[in-house]
Protein backbone atom coordinates (compact mmCIF):
# COMPACT_ATOMS: atom_id res chain seq x y z
CA UNK A 1 0.00 0.00 0.00
CA UNK A 2 0.97 3.38 -0.79
CA UNK A 3 -0.41 6.51 -0.19
CA UNK A 4 -0.03 9.93 -1.88
CA UNK A 5 -0.93 12.49 0.85
CA UNK A 6 -1.83 11.28 4.42
CA UNK A 7 -3.43 13.66 6.50
CA UNK A 8 -4.02 12.86 10.03
CA UNK A 9 -6.03 15.44 12.15
CA UNK A 10 -4.88 15.78 15.88
CA UNK A 11 -1.18 14.91 16.58
CA UNK A 12 -1.42 13.56 19.77
CA UNK A 13 0.17 10.24 21.07
CA UNK A 14 -1.33 8.29 18.64
CA UNK A 15 -1.93 10.72 15.84
CA UNK A 16 1.99 11.78 16.24
CA UNK A 17 2.99 7.90 16.30
CA UNK A 18 0.56 7.00 13.35
CA UNK A 19 2.42 9.83 11.33
CA UNK A 20 6.08 8.35 12.75
CA UNK A 21 5.10 5.00 11.96
CA UNK A 22 3.91 5.87 8.26
CA UNK A 23 7.04 7.98 7.42
CA UNK A 24 9.56 5.24 8.97
CA UNK A 25 7.63 2.63 6.65
CA UNK A 26 7.17 4.78 3.88
CA UNK A 27 3.55 4.32 3.92
CA UNK A 28 2.52 7.89 2.98
CA UNK A 29 4.68 9.97 0.17
CA UNK A 30 3.60 13.24 1.92
CA UNK A 31 1.82 13.33 5.39
CA UNK A 32 -0.36 16.55 6.78
CA UNK A 33 -0.41 17.07 10.19
CA UNK A 34 -4.14 19.05 11.04
CA UNK A 35 -4.73 20.56 14.48
CA UNK A 36 -5.80 23.63 16.39
CA UNK A 37 -2.35 23.75 18.75
CA UNK A 38 0.12 25.46 16.60
CA UNK A 39 2.57 24.78 19.57
CA UNK A 40 1.76 20.31 19.25
CA UNK A 41 2.04 20.37 15.55
CA UNK A 42 5.50 22.05 15.98
CA UNK A 43 6.61 19.49 18.28
CA UNK A 44 5.02 17.12 15.96
CA UNK A 45 7.11 17.73 13.27
CA UNK A 46 10.20 18.27 14.99
CA UNK A 47 10.11 14.73 16.06
CA UNK A 48 9.61 13.94 12.31
CA UNK A 49 5.56 12.51 12.52
CA UNK A 50 4.62 15.30 9.71
CA UNK A 51 5.94 16.49 6.30
CA UNK A 52 3.89 19.38 7.06
CA UNK A 53 1.64 21.01 9.40
CA UNK A 54 -1.58 23.57 9.10
CA UNK A 55 -4.28 24.99 11.22
CA UNK A 56 -6.79 24.92 8.41
CA UNK A 57 -8.47 21.18 9.24
CA UNK A 58 -10.91 21.56 6.03
CA UNK A 59 -7.93 21.74 3.71
CA UNK A 60 -5.90 19.60 4.74
CA UNK A 61 -8.58 16.30 4.42
CA UNK A 62 -9.79 18.23 0.92
CA UNK A 63 -6.13 17.76 -0.10
CA UNK A 64 -5.54 14.12 1.40
CA UNK A 65 -6.26 10.80 -0.37
CA UNK A 66 -6.02 9.14 2.94
CA UNK A 67 -7.08 11.20 6.70
CA UNK A 68 -7.54 9.81 9.99
CA UNK A 69 -8.78 11.44 12.97
CA UNK A 70 -7.56 10.91 15.97
CA UNK A 71 -9.15 13.86 17.47
CA UNK A 72 -11.53 13.41 21.17
CA UNK A 73 -14.53 10.96 20.66
CA UNK A 74 -17.15 13.60 20.85
CA UNK A 75 -15.41 15.85 18.46
CA UNK A 76 -15.20 13.21 15.35
CA UNK A 77 -18.49 13.19 13.70
CA UNK A 78 -19.00 16.72 13.33
CA UNK A 79 -15.17 16.76 11.72
CA UNK A 80 -15.81 14.02 9.43
CA UNK A 81 -19.20 15.12 8.31
CA UNK A 82 -18.15 18.62 7.60
CA UNK A 83 -14.86 17.96 6.25
CA UNK A 84 -15.85 15.30 3.96
CA UNK A 85 -17.98 17.36 2.20
CA UNK A 86 -15.32 19.02 0.51
CA UNK A 87 -13.25 15.43 -0.45
CA UNK A 88 -12.43 14.32 -4.01
CA UNK A 89 -14.53 11.04 -4.71
CA UNK A 90 -11.89 8.26 -3.88
CA UNK A 91 -10.90 9.55 -0.47
CA UNK A 92 -11.26 7.64 2.49
CA UNK A 93 -11.62 8.36 6.06
CA UNK A 94 -11.02 6.48 9.10
CA UNK A 95 -10.58 7.50 12.97
CA UNK A 96 -9.10 5.88 15.96
CA UNK A 97 -11.82 6.85 18.41
CA UNK A 98 -12.41 4.36 21.71
CA UNK A 99 -15.91 4.30 21.07
CA UNK A 100 -17.23 3.30 17.61
CA UNK A 101 -21.43 3.12 17.62
CA UNK A 102 -21.76 6.87 18.31
CA UNK A 103 -19.37 7.58 15.81
CA UNK A 104 -20.09 5.34 13.01
CA UNK A 105 -23.97 5.93 13.23
CA UNK A 106 -23.17 9.76 13.46
CA UNK A 107 -21.43 9.64 9.93
CA UNK A 108 -23.13 7.31 7.96
CA UNK A 109 -25.48 8.44 5.25
CA UNK A 110 -23.79 11.53 5.70
CA UNK A 111 -20.80 12.07 3.22
CA UNK A 112 -20.55 12.65 -0.41
CA UNK A 113 -20.86 9.68 -3.17
CA UNK A 114 -17.41 7.87 -3.25
CA UNK A 115 -15.55 9.17 0.22
CA UNK A 116 -15.89 6.43 2.57
CA UNK A 117 -15.59 6.30 6.50
CA UNK A 118 -14.27 2.91 8.11
CA UNK A 119 -14.40 3.11 12.18
CA UNK A 120 -11.61 2.02 13.45
CA UNK A 121 -9.85 1.99 17.13
CA UNK A 122 -6.45 1.11 17.69
CA UNK A 123 -5.72 -0.63 20.57
CA UNK A 124 -2.96 1.01 22.34
CA UNK A 125 -1.91 3.95 24.06
CA UNK A 126 -1.09 5.07 27.52
CA UNK A 127 -2.26 7.72 30.19
CA UNK A 128 -0.04 10.40 28.69
CA UNK A 129 -0.32 12.63 25.79
CA UNK A 130 0.86 14.61 23.35
CA UNK A 131 3.20 13.91 20.04
CA UNK A 132 6.38 14.08 22.81
CA UNK A 133 4.78 10.64 23.48
CA UNK A 134 4.97 9.11 20.07
CA UNK A 135 6.12 5.86 19.32
CA UNK A 136 6.58 4.54 15.85
CA UNK A 137 6.36 0.78 17.22
CA UNK A 138 3.13 1.94 18.96
CA UNK A 139 0.84 -0.34 16.91
CA UNK A 140 3.32 -3.21 16.31
CA UNK A 141 1.40 -6.40 17.03
CA UNK A 142 -1.28 -4.82 18.76
CA UNK A 143 -4.69 -5.35 17.70
CA UNK A 144 -6.92 -2.65 15.68
CA UNK A 145 -10.35 -3.15 15.70
CA UNK A 146 -12.60 -2.14 12.45
CA UNK A 147 -16.12 -1.51 12.61
CA UNK A 148 -17.98 -2.03 9.24
CA UNK A 149 -21.78 -1.79 9.37
CA UNK A 150 -23.72 -4.10 6.52
CA UNK A 151 -23.65 -0.29 4.79
CA UNK A 152 -19.81 0.06 4.44
CA UNK A 153 -18.19 -0.03 1.15
CA UNK A 154 -16.15 -3.06 1.55
CA UNK A 155 -13.59 -2.06 -0.93
CA UNK A 156 -12.94 0.95 1.83
CA UNK A 157 -12.59 -1.69 4.24
CA UNK A 158 -9.86 -3.82 2.75
CA UNK A 159 -7.73 -0.45 2.04
CA UNK A 160 -8.01 0.71 5.62
CA UNK A 161 -7.21 -2.97 7.04
CA UNK A 162 -4.36 -2.75 4.81
CA UNK A 163 -3.39 0.66 6.08
CA UNK A 164 -3.46 -0.48 9.93
CA UNK A 165 -1.90 -3.34 9.10
CA UNK A 166 0.87 -1.45 7.71
CA UNK A 167 1.87 0.12 10.81
CA UNK A 168 2.10 -3.17 11.84
CA UNK A 169 -1.44 -3.64 13.63
CA UNK A 170 -3.07 -6.88 13.78
CA UNK A 171 -6.62 -5.94 12.38
CA UNK A 172 -9.79 -7.74 13.71
CA UNK A 173 -13.48 -6.69 12.26
CA UNK A 174 -16.90 -6.63 14.36
CA UNK A 175 -19.85 -4.73 14.85
CA UNK A 176 -19.65 -1.45 16.51
CA UNK A 177 -21.93 -2.75 19.71
CA UNK A 178 -19.66 -5.79 19.75
CA UNK A 179 -16.98 -3.08 19.56
CA UNK A 180 -18.03 -1.14 22.34
CA UNK A 181 -19.33 -3.27 24.72
CA UNK A 182 -16.00 -5.27 24.77
CA UNK A 183 -14.09 -2.23 25.13
CA UNK A 184 -16.32 -1.34 27.99
CA UNK A 185 -15.24 -4.46 29.82
CA UNK A 186 -11.57 -3.87 28.93
CA UNK A 187 -10.70 -0.28 28.66
CA UNK A 188 -13.71 1.63 29.99
CA UNK A 189 -14.39 -0.07 33.29
CA UNK A 190 -10.71 -0.28 34.20
CA UNK A 191 -10.37 3.48 33.54
CA UNK A 192 -13.75 4.18 35.65
CA UNK A 193 -12.73 1.55 38.79
CA UNK A 194 -8.91 2.91 38.31
CA UNK A 195 -10.36 6.81 39.00
CA UNK A 196 -12.80 5.39 41.88
CA UNK A 197 -9.29 3.40 44.12
CA UNK A 198 -7.33 6.97 43.41
CA UNK A 199 -10.44 8.78 44.23
CA UNK A 200 -10.57 7.16 47.25
CA UNK A 201 -7.16 7.46 48.45
CA UNK A 202 -6.84 9.84 51.94
CA UNK A 203 -4.44 12.63 51.89
CA UNK A 204 -1.59 11.42 53.88
CA UNK A 205 -1.58 7.84 53.04
CA UNK A 206 0.46 8.08 49.75
CA UNK A 207 3.43 6.90 51.42
CA UNK A 208 1.73 3.69 51.71
CA UNK A 209 1.19 3.32 48.14
CA UNK A 210 3.79 0.92 46.53
CA UNK A 211 4.14 -0.65 43.30
CA UNK A 212 0.53 -2.68 43.04
CA UNK A 213 -1.33 0.45 44.02
CA UNK A 214 0.92 2.08 41.03
CA UNK A 215 -0.05 -0.47 38.64
CA UNK A 216 -3.98 -0.72 39.33
CA UNK A 217 -3.93 3.34 39.24
CA UNK A 218 -2.21 4.37 36.17
CA UNK A 219 -4.95 4.35 33.85
CA UNK A 220 -6.67 7.41 36.06
CA UNK A 221 -3.58 9.85 35.22
CA UNK A 222 -5.20 9.85 31.59
CA UNK A 223 -7.18 13.31 30.48
CA UNK A 224 -10.51 13.74 32.05
CA UNK A 225 -12.67 15.40 29.00
CA UNK A 226 -10.95 12.82 26.77
CA UNK A 227 -12.22 10.35 29.38
CA UNK A 228 -15.47 11.91 30.06
CA UNK A 229 -16.75 11.79 26.57
CA UNK A 230 -15.32 7.71 26.34
CA UNK A 231 -17.45 6.96 29.14
CA UNK A 232 -20.60 9.32 28.04
CA UNK A 233 -20.53 8.01 24.82
CA UNK A 234 -20.46 4.33 25.61
CA UNK A 235 -22.22 4.68 28.86
CA UNK A 236 -25.01 2.43 28.19
CA UNK A 237 -22.22 -0.31 28.30
CA UNK A 238 -20.44 0.91 30.53
CA UNK A 239 -22.92 0.74 33.31
CA UNK A 240 -23.84 -2.99 32.37
CA UNK A 241 -20.46 -3.63 32.63
CA UNK A 242 -20.01 -1.90 36.18
CA UNK A 243 -23.20 -3.64 36.93
CA UNK A 244 -21.01 -6.80 36.49
CA UNK A 245 -18.30 -5.56 38.58
CA UNK A 246 -20.47 -4.75 41.29
CA UNK A 247 -21.69 -7.96 41.27
CA UNK A 248 -18.10 -9.62 41.79
CA UNK A 249 -17.19 -7.12 44.03
CA UNK A 250 -20.54 -8.30 46.32
CA UNK A 251 -19.39 -11.65 46.23
CA UNK A 252 -16.14 -10.66 48.04
CA UNK A 253 -18.17 -8.81 50.37
CA UNK A 254 -20.00 -11.28 51.17
CA UNK A 255 -17.10 -13.71 51.50
CA UNK A 256 -15.12 -11.94 54.06
CA UNK A 257 -18.10 -10.83 55.91
CA UNK A 258 -18.67 -14.82 55.94
CA UNK A 259 -15.02 -14.90 56.89
CA UNK A 260 -15.09 -17.93 53.94
CA UNK A 261 -11.64 -18.43 53.17
CA UNK A 262 -12.70 -21.01 50.56
CA UNK A 263 -14.72 -18.49 48.56
CA UNK A 264 -12.26 -15.89 49.15
CA UNK A 265 -9.27 -17.84 47.65
CA UNK A 266 -11.73 -19.08 44.82
CA UNK A 267 -12.45 -16.08 43.52
CA UNK A 268 -8.98 -14.61 43.55
CA UNK A 269 -7.78 -17.90 41.95
CA UNK A 270 -10.36 -17.57 39.34
CA UNK A 271 -8.78 -13.77 38.61
CA UNK A 272 -5.15 -15.16 38.72
CA UNK A 273 -6.23 -17.99 35.64
CA UNK A 274 -7.72 -15.06 33.55
CA UNK A 275 -4.87 -12.59 34.34
CA UNK A 276 -2.32 -15.28 33.74
CA UNK A 277 -3.59 -16.13 30.05
CA UNK A 278 -2.89 -12.20 29.12
CA UNK A 279 0.93 -12.34 29.67
CA UNK A 280 2.87 -9.57 31.46
CA UNK B 1 25.16 -2.39 61.94
CA UNK B 2 26.16 -5.20 62.01
CA UNK B 3 24.33 -9.08 62.80
CA UNK B 4 26.56 -11.65 63.70
CA UNK B 5 24.17 -14.76 61.88
CA UNK B 6 20.51 -13.54 60.55
CA UNK B 7 17.95 -16.27 59.97
CA UNK B 8 15.87 -15.54 57.19
CA UNK B 9 12.07 -17.92 57.31
CA UNK B 10 10.69 -18.08 54.06
CA UNK B 11 13.22 -17.55 51.03
CA UNK B 12 11.03 -15.96 48.08
CA UNK B 13 11.00 -12.74 46.91
CA UNK B 14 11.02 -10.91 49.78
CA UNK B 15 12.96 -13.59 51.88
CA UNK B 16 15.37 -13.58 49.18
CA UNK B 17 15.64 -9.86 48.40
CA UNK B 18 16.42 -9.29 52.49
CA UNK B 19 19.31 -11.99 51.83
CA UNK B 20 21.23 -10.76 48.59
CA UNK B 21 21.22 -7.23 50.42
CA UNK B 22 22.08 -7.86 53.76
CA UNK B 23 24.96 -10.01 52.05
CA UNK B 24 25.84 -7.25 49.18
CA UNK B 25 25.86 -4.53 52.45
CA UNK B 26 27.84 -6.13 54.95
CA UNK B 27 24.95 -6.21 57.22
CA UNK B 28 25.48 -9.60 58.24
CA UNK B 29 28.26 -12.21 58.81
CA UNK B 30 26.41 -15.38 57.97
CA UNK B 31 23.00 -15.67 56.62
CA UNK B 32 20.27 -18.89 57.13
CA UNK B 33 18.00 -19.55 54.83
CA UNK B 34 15.06 -21.68 56.54
CA UNK B 35 12.06 -23.47 55.02
CA UNK B 36 9.87 -26.08 53.99
CA UNK B 37 10.93 -26.57 50.52
CA UNK B 38 14.44 -27.57 49.63
CA UNK B 39 14.40 -26.36 46.06
CA UNK B 40 13.07 -22.78 46.91
CA UNK B 41 16.46 -23.02 49.63
CA UNK B 42 18.73 -24.29 46.53
CA UNK B 43 17.52 -21.59 44.47
CA UNK B 44 18.19 -18.60 47.26
CA UNK B 45 21.20 -20.41 47.47
CA UNK B 46 22.45 -20.53 44.28
CA UNK B 47 22.07 -16.93 43.27
CA UNK B 48 23.65 -15.52 46.27
CA UNK B 49 20.93 -14.61 49.02
CA UNK B 50 21.71 -16.89 51.64
CA UNK B 51 25.39 -18.97 53.02
CA UNK B 52 23.42 -21.78 54.26
CA UNK B 53 20.38 -23.64 53.97
CA UNK B 54 18.05 -25.45 56.31
CA UNK B 55 14.50 -27.35 56.79
CA UNK B 56 15.08 -27.15 60.69
CA UNK B 57 13.30 -23.69 61.29
CA UNK B 58 13.30 -24.11 65.20
CA UNK B 59 17.41 -24.88 65.34
CA UNK B 60 17.81 -21.63 62.39
CA UNK B 61 16.02 -19.22 64.48
CA UNK B 62 17.45 -20.30 67.39
CA UNK B 63 21.02 -19.72 66.01
CA UNK B 64 20.53 -16.24 64.75
CA UNK B 65 21.10 -13.24 66.96
CA UNK B 66 18.67 -11.25 64.07
CA UNK B 67 15.41 -13.52 62.36
CA UNK B 68 13.20 -11.95 59.93
CA UNK B 69 9.75 -14.59 59.52
CA UNK B 70 8.86 -14.06 55.55
CA UNK B 71 6.26 -16.50 55.72
CA UNK B 72 2.63 -16.04 54.55
CA UNK B 73 0.75 -13.77 57.17
CA UNK B 74 -1.37 -16.69 58.48
CA UNK B 75 1.59 -18.79 59.93
CA UNK B 76 4.07 -15.99 61.24
CA UNK B 77 1.81 -15.76 64.62
CA UNK B 78 2.47 -20.01 64.86
CA UNK B 79 6.18 -19.62 64.10
CA UNK B 80 7.39 -16.72 66.03
CA UNK B 81 6.16 -17.91 69.06
CA UNK B 82 6.72 -21.70 68.59
CA UNK B 83 10.49 -21.06 67.73
CA UNK B 84 11.21 -17.81 70.26
CA UNK B 85 10.62 -20.05 72.66
CA UNK B 86 14.67 -21.96 72.27
CA UNK B 87 16.00 -18.31 71.48
CA UNK B 88 18.64 -16.38 73.74
CA UNK B 89 17.58 -13.38 75.29
CA UNK B 90 18.64 -10.50 73.28
CA UNK B 91 17.36 -12.05 69.80
CA UNK B 92 15.36 -9.99 67.82
CA UNK B 93 12.66 -10.97 65.63
CA UNK B 94 10.49 -9.39 63.33
CA UNK B 95 8.35 -10.39 60.12
CA UNK B 96 7.32 -9.03 56.59
CA UNK B 97 3.81 -9.25 56.74
CA UNK B 98 1.61 -7.33 54.90
CA UNK B 99 -1.16 -7.48 58.01
CA UNK B 100 -0.03 -6.09 61.15
CA UNK B 101 -2.55 -6.38 63.67
CA UNK B 102 -3.42 -9.88 64.56
CA UNK B 103 0.77 -10.56 63.62
CA UNK B 104 1.09 -8.32 66.55
CA UNK B 105 -1.78 -9.05 69.25
CA UNK B 106 -1.19 -12.74 68.43
CA UNK B 107 2.67 -12.81 69.69
CA UNK B 108 2.50 -9.70 72.90
CA UNK B 109 2.95 -11.33 75.74
CA UNK B 110 3.50 -14.83 74.41
CA UNK B 111 7.81 -14.62 73.91
CA UNK B 112 10.28 -15.36 76.74
CA UNK B 113 11.89 -12.65 78.76
CA UNK B 114 14.82 -11.03 76.30
CA UNK B 115 13.14 -12.06 73.34
CA UNK B 116 12.02 -8.94 71.39
CA UNK B 117 9.60 -9.04 68.17
CA UNK B 118 8.67 -6.24 66.35
CA UNK B 119 5.88 -5.95 63.40
CA UNK B 120 7.34 -4.91 60.10
CA UNK B 121 6.14 -4.26 56.64
CA UNK B 122 8.46 -3.75 53.26
CA UNK B 123 5.97 -2.14 50.99
CA UNK B 124 7.42 -4.08 48.24
CA UNK B 125 7.05 -6.73 46.26
CA UNK B 126 5.36 -7.96 42.63
CA UNK B 127 2.60 -10.60 41.80
CA UNK B 128 5.76 -12.79 41.41
CA UNK B 129 7.48 -14.97 43.63
CA UNK B 130 10.09 -17.16 43.96
CA UNK B 131 13.72 -16.37 44.93
CA UNK B 132 14.45 -16.30 40.89
CA UNK B 133 12.18 -12.79 41.51
CA UNK B 134 14.53 -11.68 44.44
CA UNK B 135 16.91 -7.92 44.44
CA UNK B 136 19.07 -6.70 46.54
CA UNK B 137 17.50 -3.17 45.70
CA UNK B 138 14.21 -3.98 46.69
CA UNK B 139 14.21 -1.98 49.74
CA UNK B 140 15.76 0.86 48.27
CA UNK B 141 14.31 4.34 48.82
CA UNK B 142 11.32 2.17 49.62
CA UNK B 143 9.35 2.44 53.20
CA UNK B 144 9.24 -0.23 55.54
CA UNK B 145 6.33 0.36 58.06
CA UNK B 146 7.26 -0.72 61.96
CA UNK B 147 4.23 -1.18 64.12
CA UNK B 148 5.77 -1.59 67.95
CA UNK B 149 2.79 -1.04 70.85
CA UNK B 150 3.30 0.64 74.09
CA UNK B 151 4.55 -2.71 74.94
CA UNK B 152 7.25 -2.96 72.33
CA UNK B 153 10.92 -2.25 73.96
CA UNK B 154 11.90 0.84 72.81
CA UNK B 155 15.81 -0.50 72.08
CA UNK B 156 14.46 -3.39 70.10
CA UNK B 157 12.69 -1.18 68.19
CA UNK B 158 15.56 0.63 67.61
CA UNK B 159 17.51 -2.47 66.53
CA UNK B 160 14.49 -3.53 63.79
CA UNK B 161 14.51 0.02 62.31
CA UNK B 162 18.35 0.35 62.18
CA UNK B 163 18.19 -3.24 60.02
CA UNK B 164 15.61 -2.18 57.76
CA UNK B 165 17.34 1.40 56.80
CA UNK B 166 20.45 -0.89 56.30
CA UNK B 167 18.77 -2.31 53.71
CA UNK B 168 17.81 1.05 52.21
CA UNK B 169 14.23 1.62 53.50
CA UNK B 170 13.04 4.45 54.57
CA UNK B 171 11.39 3.49 58.28
CA UNK B 172 8.03 5.07 59.28
CA UNK B 173 6.47 4.45 62.52
CA UNK B 174 2.66 3.64 63.35
CA UNK B 175 0.32 1.39 65.45
CA UNK B 176 -0.54 -1.82 63.91
CA UNK B 177 -4.21 -0.84 63.42
CA UNK B 178 -2.99 2.66 61.69
CA UNK B 179 -1.11 0.36 59.41
CA UNK B 180 -4.15 -2.31 58.88
CA UNK B 181 -6.26 0.96 57.99
CA UNK B 182 -3.96 2.13 55.81
CA UNK B 183 -2.69 -0.66 53.57
CA UNK B 184 -6.52 -1.48 53.23
CA UNK B 185 -6.94 1.10 50.66
CA UNK B 186 -3.22 1.29 49.62
CA UNK B 187 -3.35 -2.57 48.79
CA UNK B 188 -5.57 -4.88 49.95
CA UNK B 189 -8.72 -3.13 48.33
CA UNK B 190 -6.58 -2.57 44.75
CA UNK B 191 -6.39 -6.01 44.96
CA UNK B 192 -9.67 -7.14 45.62
CA UNK B 193 -10.82 -4.83 42.98
CA UNK B 194 -8.15 -6.11 40.15
CA UNK B 195 -9.64 -9.45 41.03
CA UNK B 196 -12.72 -8.43 40.26
CA UNK B 197 -12.14 -6.53 37.11
CA UNK B 198 -10.22 -10.15 35.48
CA UNK B 199 -12.53 -11.86 37.03
CA UNK B 200 -15.81 -10.31 34.86
CA UNK B 201 -13.58 -10.47 31.77
CA UNK B 202 -15.69 -12.91 29.32
CA UNK B 203 -13.99 -15.76 27.56
CA UNK B 204 -13.10 -14.36 23.81
CA UNK B 205 -12.03 -10.44 25.00
CA UNK B 206 -8.94 -11.05 25.92
CA UNK B 207 -7.73 -9.95 22.31
CA UNK B 208 -9.49 -6.65 23.51
CA UNK B 209 -7.19 -5.71 26.59
CA UNK B 210 -4.38 -3.48 26.14
CA UNK B 211 -1.79 -1.85 28.37
CA UNK B 212 -4.71 -0.31 30.44
CA UNK B 213 -6.10 -3.05 31.36
CA UNK B 214 -3.04 -5.38 31.76
CA UNK B 215 -2.09 -2.67 34.41
CA UNK B 216 -5.34 -2.27 36.13
CA UNK B 217 -5.43 -6.18 37.10
CA UNK B 218 -1.21 -7.01 36.76
CA UNK B 219 -1.85 -7.62 40.77
CA UNK B 220 -4.46 -10.26 40.49
CA UNK B 221 -1.83 -12.58 39.39
CA UNK B 222 -0.72 -12.54 42.61
CA UNK B 223 -0.50 -15.87 44.44
CA UNK B 224 -4.12 -16.52 46.18
CA UNK B 225 -3.78 -18.32 49.50
CA UNK B 226 -1.08 -15.40 50.01
CA UNK B 227 -4.25 -12.84 49.53
CA UNK B 228 -6.68 -14.71 51.05
CA UNK B 229 -4.87 -15.26 54.35
CA UNK B 230 -3.99 -11.47 53.72
CA UNK B 231 -7.57 -10.29 53.02
CA UNK B 232 -9.06 -12.03 55.67
CA UNK B 233 -6.84 -11.09 58.15
CA UNK B 234 -7.56 -7.73 57.54
CA UNK B 235 -11.20 -7.95 56.56
CA UNK B 236 -12.86 -5.48 58.81
CA UNK B 237 -10.04 -2.82 57.03
CA UNK B 238 -10.72 -4.21 53.83
CA UNK B 239 -14.96 -4.17 53.93
CA UNK B 240 -14.47 -0.67 55.39
CA UNK B 241 -12.14 0.17 52.12
CA UNK B 242 -14.90 -1.81 49.85
CA UNK B 243 -17.99 0.34 51.23
CA UNK B 244 -15.68 3.40 50.24
CA UNK B 245 -14.93 2.25 46.82
CA UNK B 246 -18.42 1.30 46.48
CA UNK B 247 -19.46 4.83 47.17
CA UNK B 248 -17.42 6.30 44.86
CA UNK B 249 -18.42 3.64 42.27
CA UNK B 250 -22.08 4.87 42.75
CA UNK B 251 -21.42 8.32 42.04
CA UNK B 252 -19.77 7.32 39.16
CA UNK B 253 -23.18 5.69 38.35
CA UNK B 254 -25.27 7.91 39.19
CA UNK B 255 -23.51 10.45 36.98
CA UNK B 256 -23.57 8.33 34.15
CA UNK B 257 -27.64 6.81 34.45
CA UNK B 258 -28.16 11.03 34.23
CA UNK B 259 -25.63 11.38 31.39
CA UNK B 260 -24.63 14.45 33.75
CA UNK B 261 -20.68 14.63 31.81
CA UNK B 262 -19.62 17.65 34.52
CA UNK B 263 -20.33 15.30 37.36
CA UNK B 264 -18.11 12.58 35.46
CA UNK B 265 -15.84 14.68 34.77
CA UNK B 266 -15.05 16.09 38.41
CA UNK B 267 -14.68 12.38 39.59
CA UNK B 268 -12.03 11.91 36.44
CA UNK B 269 -10.34 14.85 37.77
CA UNK B 270 -10.49 14.35 41.15
CA UNK B 271 -8.49 10.97 40.40
CA UNK B 272 -6.19 12.07 38.37
CA UNK B 273 -4.76 14.56 40.86
CA UNK B 274 -4.52 11.77 43.32
CA UNK B 275 -2.94 9.77 40.70
CA UNK B 276 -0.84 12.51 39.30
CA UNK B 277 0.90 12.95 42.84
CA UNK B 278 2.04 9.55 42.95
CA UNK B 279 4.13 10.05 39.92
CA UNK B 280 4.79 7.12 37.72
Amino acid sequence: MKIDTLTIIGVGLIGGSIGLAARRRGLATHVIGAGRQQASLDRARSIGAIDESTLNLASAVERAEFAVFCTPVDKIVEQVVQYAAGCRPGTLLCDAGSTKVAIVEGIEGKLPAGVYFVGSHPLAGSEKHGPEFADAELFQGRVTVLTPTPKTEPAAVERVSEFWQALGARVRLMSPEEHDRGLALTSHLPHLVASALAGVLPDGLHELTATGFRDATRIAAGAPSLWTAILTHNRLAVLDALARLTERLGRFRTALEANDSVAVDDLLAQAKKVRDALGS
